[in-house]
């Protein structure tokens, strides 16, 4: 099969071996794979994963053995490979299992492929109203309901997004849900178009921002990021990290002592709740994709996905 | 009166002149002040305060013109003079209102003094069954209480205190009040000695703590203790900042993300909880007494209370 390979470079292999699913997973063709900021930085050499990249996707079951009625089925999935009896699963956190593997992140092989093998139990059907183009981003979707889960967000309370990347456009969108007061900071005012056309305040990083948020989630995914994000928060407020930025950052934490601020760190989310916002439409991915390659030209897509302002690009198989 | 002044260093003043009470606060005679590590900082230039050092006591109201009743008796007060009509007040967050001054911290002459004056809003009268050598910790004691009020600590939650300063210590005894699975962890097998007695389990930082901790509360005060205790605390669990360390600290915050880690700053605390928890004697704060001194010998009180190992030190006024 066709597959992107990441051994501390990416190389597109035309004929890497097709899976086979061990007992409890599926084998699944991918339809369509998402690009991700963290596709970017495991090939910068994050994690130092080898193997398939991709965690995004949408794809048809084509084997099943242990859940037949799936095979033909267009499914979306999960990420994190949990083995649901460690305590941390048992606890009811298996995104947090010690012991679980991660799709094209740590140590199983991803989404950018004709063909991969997910756990069954890790799988939902997408929902016929819900188009190829847009399942392809229930995880970054969820990742961005994450947020709610963790924290109450208040229809009263003002809210300030930092970061008009794919992540915060998401973000953005979904905190705009609760009817709070928002307002969403980038860069690129082409960007946070896809905001404004939906009704949801945005200005230019460069500008004055008004400070004293209840609320402040940084998805910038930059050095820079935990400072500004904690200059805007008002006292006992929350300061939500969506973004990792990777290596070391000088930090004074003991504003965030004085002031009684809770930073939340915050990672994936719940799927099914993403599949509802995407079948209910009250969130626009499809503003957000910039391009879609097919995967033989995986390696100009992912250089198409590192230039400055450019969005999602998607991978077809 | 004699006072404790702090100008860039720290005098004693024979002969400072009396405060009068503005309206709406009272006079209070100096019974015992406490020396806190905050004092200890304040000396060494953090805040740039000048005036009278001093936030812990235990006084006698000698004057109070909009509150009669309270001449004569015996009390403890917050720390922080709120405005009581901005929207933080108003929001139910006068510790944090942005135009409060603070006793003997910021823009308000302090308690090392024969007297002081403070908002009668401020005031509590100390329990008949509460001496001042135990009144005095009030206001450290109310610290430790944020916890609770900020993080729902489980009865079966392993926790770990990190510190065993006299913070640490008011600290590690409230949290064992909860009934959960608690390790305090210090440098000072003396200090531990004190949680030890009270059957809370103890052990030396250097020997290998175990990790994976619900919740994690660095009472440290060093540039090392957020790391260390970053590394203690589960996925999903909490991390509570209750020392300040002034400067930049050099973090890799990636984890805080992964981990979904929430890190709360906590402060001030609630005074009723702090009495309530004296007057059941529920915590052990007379063991944490090192010594007291005279107004007069202040100078040689804040070189002992600088001194390794020393914890409360008092002053009599």
């Amino acid at each position: 099969m066709r597959a992107l390979y990441v051994d501390e470079q990416l190389e597109y292999h035309p004929k890497a071996p097709d899976p086979a699913p061990p007992p409890g997973e599926a084998l699944i063709r991918t339809r369509l794979a998402g690009i991700c900021n963290t596709d970017l930085e495991i090939v910068r050499g994050y994690m130092g994963f080898k193997g398939v990249l991709g965690h995004e996707f949408v794809g048809e079951v084509v084997r099943a053995d242990d859940a037949p009625e799936l095979v033909g089925q267009r499914v979306v999935g999960e990420i994190n490979a949990y083995c649901g009896e460690c305590a941390t699963c048992r606890r009811g956190d298996p995104t947090h299992c010690p012991h679980r593997s991660t799709l094209g992140i740590d140590r199983r092989d991803g989404t950018m492929a004709d063909y991969f093998t997910l756990p069954i139990k890790l799988l939902y059907p997408a929902p016929s109203s819900v188009p190829d183009e847009w399942a392809v981003f229930t995880e970054p979707l969820a990742a961005a309901c994450e947020i709610t889960e963790q924290v109450a967000i208040r229809p009263t309370d003002r809210v300030i997004v930092l970061g008009d990347g794919k992540l915060g456009l998401l973000v953005a969108q979904v905190l705009g849900l609760t009817g709070c007061d928002l307002l969403a900071v980038g860069r690129h005012p082409e960007k946070l178009a896809v905001l404004e056309r939906r009704g949801i305040r945005t200005q230019i990083a460069d500008e004055a921002i008004p400070s004293g948020a209840d609320v402040v989630v940084e998805a910038t995914g930059s050095a820079g990021g935990f400072a500004t994000a904690r200059a805007l928060v008002r006292p006992r407020g929350a300061l939500v990290l969506k973004s990792t930025f990777h290596g070391d950052v000088s930090l004074d934490l003991s504003m965030v002592v004085v002031d009684e601020v809770t930073v939340v760190g915050s990672r994936c989310g719940p799927f099914p709740a993403a599949l509802r916002l995407l079948e209910q439409r009250l969130v626009d991915v499809e503003s957000l994709i910039h391009q879609a390659f097919s995967l033989e030209d995986g390696l100009a897509a992912f250089e198409r996905a590192s230039a400055p302002g450019v969005l999602k690009v998607l991978l077809t198989a």
